[in-house]
Order: C-alpha cells, then structure tokens, then sequence
C-alpha cells in the first residue's frame, strides 16, 4: 500500500485541508480529510484534483500545431493535414501518440478519448492486423502511461450519401456490419475500453448510426460523434434529411446519456432539449473551435436542460486541460456580457467527473474510496497563484502550475520534457515533410 | 560592452537566424544578423524578442486575484477593491509594486504604464510629498529594474459633474491647474518617464481633458484616457454631453499620435475614424475585458482606420503578455467566425512596438542600433512549441517559455519566483484583511 498527504484536496466539489489518500492496487483504498501527515507518507504540497479527463482528441493533429495562424491560411494548414495523415504508419502513430500522450499527461489529463478513424492503408487496404492503427494507439497509451479509450470511429461517406474521397479512403469500414467485426476483436485491459463513435452525421447515415449505438449500449461501451461544429454541416442535414442532426440521431435511438455530442457548437432550443433530457454529455474543445472560429456553443441552456459538459483538446493546438476549462467561462463572459455562467467548481466537474463519465471511467471520478487512483496536484507557491483563493484555483492555476501526476497511485509525471519535446519537434518535422528544421536551414554558420 | 549571440531573433517582423547584439550603456551599438557566435558572447538559445510593454496596469488590482471568479460576485469583488485601494500607504503600494513588477518581468514585460490615481490619504488629505504615492511607484519599478511610465490620473468627477464619493477621496487633485501644479514636481529618469491620464470622460469634463491635453503635448508626455469599455458609459455621455465620449474629446482636441484610448470596446463607427485619422493608440486589456465581461473590440476596423493596437494587464488577472496578444485573435475568431484577423506579426507589435510607443518609449521599439536593449527570450525546447514553425511561435508560447529578460542589457530575470511568490500570497492577503492565509486556518494539525 502507498500513502499519500495532500496539503488541500479538490473533494465534493471544494478544497479540502489535510487529505490522506490510501493507495492499494490502483485505487483508493480511504480518503481521509482534516487529518496530519503520518510517516512514510508521500508529501504533496499544494492542491490535489482528480485526473483530468481529455473527452476528444485526434492525437495526430499534434504535428501541426504551430501551423494555423493566419499566416498560413486553412487551406495551407489542410494540405499539412492531409500530409501527415497520408505520411501515418502504425509505427509513427505509435511514436507521435506515445509522446503526445505525455504531453497531456504533463498537462493533467491522466485519460485521454482517442476519436480515431485512420484505419487502413493510405489506399484502403485494410492492414493484415485490421487494427493495427488502434493497437498502436493503445500501445502508446500504455507505454506513456496514460489511460485511453479508445472510441473507434466508423466512417462511410464524404457526406450525406457520397462516396469517399481518395484522401479518406484510410478511414473506410465499408458498412456498419464490417466495422463491429473489426472492432469486436478488441479488448478492454486496466489502461484502456473500448469505445465508440459515429464520425457525423455526414459520414453516417441515421440508420448506421443508430445500430452503432444499439450494439454499443449492448456491449456498455460509450458512444461519440462530431455534431453541429458548423452552420454548414445544418444546413446540410435540413437538406438531405429534412432535420437537424441531433434530431436525426435521436429518431433512430442515439441518445442517452452514455453517448458524448462534440462540439455541440450550432443547436436550436429543440436540439439542446433533445441532449439535455437524453442527460447526455456535450464535449466542448475550446482551443481548436476558438481556432477554427467555429463558435460558442449555448453551455448554461445544455446544463440547464440536463446535458453534462466534458472538455477535449481535438486537434492539440493546446495541451492544458485548466486553460480550456477557463476558456469555457471567458468565452461566455465575452459573448453574453455576463460574469455568472459556470463558477469554478462547475469548471472542475467538466474536467474530471463528466469527462471521465464521457469516456466509460465512472470508476475514475473522483477522490473517494473505491476509485482508481488518478490524481494530479497543483502548487500554491508559484506567482501566477500568489495571493489567489483556494477555491478560485481552477480559474487562474495553468498546467505548468502542476507539480506532479499520479494514475493508478504511481507517479506518470514526466521526468524528462526536455527530450520528450526533442523527439516530438523531429517527429512534427518529419511527418510533414520537412528534411530539416526551419531554424537549422536557415542559420548561417 | 557586452555582446549576446541570439540563436532566432525577431527583426523586421520576422525571425532571423544568428543575430549577435552588442550593447553600450543601456542600448544597442550594433545589431547583426545571419552571423555566428564568438567567444565571449552571452549566448541565447531560442527566440529573442524586443520587451513587451504593458501599456495599461492598476498594480494595486493584483492584490485581487482569484477574487473575481463566479463564486464571488462583482459586488463581492468590488467589495475587496475598496478595502485594499483604503488600506494603501504609500509603503505597502510600494511593496505591492515591486512585487508585481517582478511578475511582470518574468511575463516579459519590460515597462509598464502605471494607469495611477490613488493620490492622497484616505480622506483625500494630501501626503506631504503630494506625489508621495507616485513616487512609491516609481521607486518600486527602479527596485524591481522594469522601465516605468507613470501616467499620473487627473480624476475629478463620480460622473459626468457629480462630487466625487467618499471611497473616492483619494483620488481627487481638486482641479487640473492642481494636477498640472503637482505633475510638474516629477522628473523623468532613465528608467522612468512622466506621462498623464484623464481618467475617463466620467470622471473628468471635456474642457478639462483638453486642458491636460495640451499641456502634456506641449511637454511631450503621453496621454491616456479610458474610453468606453461599457455601454453604459456612452448612454450617460450622450445624455450629459450629446455626443460619444470619443467625439467629446475629439471636440477638445485631445486626440493625436500620442494619445492611448484604453479599452475602446464599444465604438461607433464615426468614432473609430476619429481614433484611426489621429493615429492614436487602443490599449486592449484582454483577460480583463473578458473577465469583465465587456466585449471585444472592432480591432481590424480601428487598425484599418489607422489606429495602432497596443496591450495592457489592466487588473492583472493575467501577467502574460503572449497569452494576452493571442487572447486578442481568438476572441475574434471567435465572435467573427474569420479566421484571418490578426496575423502572428501584427500580435507581436502590439506587444512591443505599439505599446513602447503608447508609453513614450518610441526609442525601445525594436532590436535595431540605437535603441534600448531591452530584450525577452523564448526557448524553442519546451513541450508547448515542440515542432512549431518559428513565425507562429507568438501563437503557441506564453510567459513560462520565457528563458531569460533584459532590461538595459541588463538581465532581470527574475531568479527567485517562489520568494517573490510567498512575500506577494503573504501581502495580498494582509491587504485584504485575511489575518491569516485561509490554508493554514483551515488545516488540522
């Protein structure tokens, strides 16, 4: 057994003072507040919180961080994309998660959801190994020592009915039949389940969607999909299917509350109902729809209406889970002029509780007995925080005010940055093909 | 003389390879680039930058953050803002000062414009030294080796002619003949420079302002002014004065290539080309607009206009000048739905450049001969900008990828943030009031 004692810890939703956290085979075996260190226990000054989950990533988006400013305009940052998704192997997937994920475990995130649709080769054979793409990921996961869950994503067409276009046809699975053989192959270990996600409502007709998430909820997988990011993708569904896509994958069943809406960003007042009655999750990604300039999506109503709301880093434009977590009340304040929308507490709740729940990790929600062991701490000594409330901590505290990263009770938090940002820069490079790093070509000597 | 040799600097809106800067009493005697290092240069890894100027600051605010959060509301914080503002002496400003100034350092900010107007005792009885308070703050920027403007406040007014209130007491100079009488007592020192605000067209009437204007104009100080951050403000000016606060003081003359309108949220168009024919400076305070909730100013419209956009921390929430610049394109990306508002070059001379120039100090606007060697570098090594393009790098990195800071080539880096951390907790809370820090009250042991 392991024991840790944590100076404040984040218990029912505030800071608690002299927090000794028992630690056996992963999981909480007590936590005890107003208590004083004992001997041999592991000291943690500061303010421990549970892990933060990441509700919606695509980790090889990573590589083209720094490439979507205005300088270069999307259409520039999309050939990058479509390059580095071409260039992925399972070897670089490997390599490129592996190091990504502990990016994000410097940054909090102790799970990760994994929204991953590169199945096949660039031309779509399928690998020998179907999934081989996602045992990588896996693999990546575990070697960083982060959970995953994995959300395997099926993906038929280019949109509303068309074919595939040849750039996507690595994402192909043919019918929903093919994508439940292949995905019924996989395994949930200790670090990783097995989830699920219809990609759109583009890619996906009603129907398939629908037996998606009839097998899922059979299996008690959890269950996402990309809705309403865009106006257009609306207009679209009106169009093809005569209704919004919330209501399109409500009429065949989709709803409920093991099932994650992302993005969520462009929803009429029925729509939000629709979420909040199902008490399903809405997985908000503010640093890539800030990006994108996609919008801010109607949080209080969603909550209001019984939804949860989770946070995904999407295409890792940022790595901190704080920092997205704030943005969701900046956001607000700038677009409502108004200060009260979600208090700090509520930041904290999408962070971990609702995020884990998102990803099937309801086991992983929190400081209490019984739970997995995943939990990160924040210093008090830093300047940022100087002089701030404990409980206004969430809203000012970014990840480079953590101090250390606990999953399963062991220590995750990463020792060597220095060449875990060396590996990750050459990879970044590589896989867009670029031979040397701009700062080497350039230099004269 | 002392010689640096920058791995990347930012010359000519752009990062250039192998730049060695050479330094003589305090600026540049050459800059070179596409060069190799020699024996004997300080070498700087990374990214170097012009200083960033932090063109509108209330110091005295950091005392309040982590207060204003939406568990305590804005009468809760506004509460805690009239008890630390009544318990200033001229030695706890001065404390609260330095320390602050220290984080704006390590932040990168090399001058700040100290927006002042707390003046006298409590109950508005002058200090001996009437600039006693002023002076506290130009002494703590000298300790703390960060240049300073003080744009010393001429507030008069509750609003539009009314008395000032009691809690007001401290920030009344009678009159602008007082003010002028008082401002001309001060000198500028090589690490300070006398500037002047009216405070805003509430607090002080038109003829008044003008008369400042000129004054300060004659002498060749700059002027700032806070301009309509809320709607509010402009019903009530249009009500006293029958036109827009900006069209008020461009009826006095008050407008030129120096003067800064802080904030500028809510603008009409007539008042942008106002702002934008005279060449004068918008300070934007974006984590303080946000938190505020006020809104986000019409930026390229002002720019286009031929306005120049400058950065401020206002109530210091934030001590980050990257995350303040990049702040400015998100929100809107945001509220536009473009993506293409503010390039990665244009953020960066509003954090240097523009706000150098806001402040009086047009001769440490960049790294070029002749100029102030002030100097900010960002290694390229971190996780956060691991396989970044070196031109968006203004996008990605924030405060905490800052290596080093020199002010006068001078290094100020500051190398013990966690005492500067403990003595501004310790402060912050004894100006509040909070005998003891909450997590020492609360803990048993």
């Amino acid at each position: 057994m392991t024991t840790f004692w944590c100076e404040q810890a984040w218990i029912d939703d505030r800071p608690q003072a002299g927090v000794r956290l028992e630690v056996h085979d992963g999981h909480f075996r007590s936590v005890l507040t107003g208590v004083s260190p004992r001997r041999g226990d592991t000291l943690l000054p500061g303010l421990t919180l549970p892990g933060f989950a990441n509700a919606h990533s695509h980790t090889f988006h990573r590589a083209l961080r720094g490439l979507s400013g205005t300088g270069s305009s999307f259409w520039a940052w999309r050939e990058h994309m479509y390059r580095v998704a071409g260039a992925l192997t399972p070897d670089s997937l490997y390599e490129l998660a592996r190091l990504s994920y502990r990016e994000m475990l410097a940054a909090g995130y102790t799970t990760v959801g994994e929204f991953h649709y590169v199945h096949a080769h660039p031309d779509g054979t399928p690998y020998a190994d179907r999934n081989a793409m996602g045992s990588a990921l896996i693999a990546a996961a575990a070697d960083a020592g982060i959970r995953i869950t994995l959300l395997d994503t099926l993906y038929l067409s280019a949109g509303f009915g068309a074919p595939l276009e040849p750039a996507q046809a690595r994402f192909d699975d043919r019918d929903v039949d093919a994508w439940i053989a292949r995905v019924s192959r996989m395994r949930d270990t200790p670090g990783c389940r097995i989830g699920a996600a219809a990609h759109s409502i583009r890619a996906v007709s009603p129907a398939a969607a629908g037996r998606l998430a009839a097998w899922c909820r059979a299996e008690g997988r959890p269950i996402h999909v990309h809705l309403s990011e865009q106006p257009q993708e609306n207009e679209q569904c009106v169009a093809a299917l005569g209704t919004t896509p919330a209501q399109a994958l409500a009429d065949v069943g989709f709803w409920g509350a093991d099932t994650t809406a992302v993005h969520a960003t462009h929803l009429t007042g029925d729509d939000i109902a629709l979420l909040g009655a199902a008490h399903a999750t809405v997985a908000v990604c503010p640093s890539t729809e800030a990006d994108l300039a996609d919008g801010i999506p109607a949080l209080p109503e969603l909550q209001h209406a019984g939804a949860a709301i989770a946070l995904g880093s999407d295409q890792n434009v940022l790595s901190d889970g704080l920092r997205e977590a704030q943005s969701l009340e900046t956001s607000l304040r700038l677009s409502r002029g108004t200060r009260e929308n979600l208090a700090p507490a509520e930041l904290v709740t999408a962070l971990t509780r609702s995020g884990q729940h998102s990803l099937g990790w309801d086991d992983a929600t929190g400081l209490r007995a019984g739970a997995l062991a995943d939990f990160v701490t924040l210093h008090l000594t830093g300047l940022r925080t100087a002089g701030c409330a404990l409980t206004e901590l969430p809203r000012v505290a970014t990840a480079d005010d953590l101090t250390s990263i606990h999953v399963g009770g062991v220590d995750r938090t990463p020792d060597t940055p220095g060449a875990i940002a060396a590996e990750l820069d050459a990879l970044c490079r590589r896989l867009r093909g670029e031979d040397h790093a701009p700062r080497e070509e350039d230099r004269d000597d």
